[in-house]
């Protein structure tokens, strides 16, 4: 057991759409990730989603509205929901999401990361 | 599904150590908290505790030693781990954990919150 700076965390990677692992509870996981331009559309159909911006702004594009947020802002996605995330300026964010989860949801893509990835 | 911005959420309230439920993931929920001088000694024995410092400065009392977490530090206390929180000035926090978690563990005090209370 150990307190994790979160923004120091994000001094350790560079790479974008690349989750990487910072702690667990239970059978969840916090996993930060750099995001600039769009993502692909995906769904998760098992769990929800959670993401909580850090820095920058960011938006989410769903199939009836986009929703903006801020640094400070968080949003839970309802599982099923098709959504696409994007950024227009690279934004850091914090994913909450159950152990095994694929950012790309069903859809493999050269987007999808593979690696349980810690930081 | 709607954007929560977290500090705003943390003005629709002013009572200590009585967590507000913000939003829900799955069988998670994630409450504000704002702490103030010492809680109870407790221990969660079936789950983790994740805690996030939003704003302040709060301790964690373990059997061993103290941990000090500021602003944008989290940490995640281990099922069995016996605590004991504290902060010397209000600090803000926020908690992730199972629903039906009960604030003081197994021990019932006047610090226990029994209503599931969102804000």
């Amino acid at each position: 057991m150990k307190k994790i700076n979160i923004k120091e965390k994000f001094t350790k990677f560079s790479d974008q759409w690349s989750p990487k692992v910072i702690e667990e509870m239970n059978d969840y996981q916090f996993k930060l990730v750099k995001i600039e331009n769009e993502f692909t559309w995906h769904v998760h159909e098992d769990t929800d989603e959670t993401f909580f911006v850090i820095e920058g702004t960011i938006g989410i594009e769903f199939e009836d509205k986009i929703i903006e947020l801020d640094a400070g802002e968080m949003i839970v996605i309802p599982r099923g929901m098709k959504h696409k995330p994007f950024a227009k300026k690279e934004a850091k964010i914090m994913l909450v999401e159950p152990k095994g989860v694929i950012n790309t949801g069903h859809i493999e893509s050269e987007l999808t990361a593979t690696k349980n990835e810690w930081v």
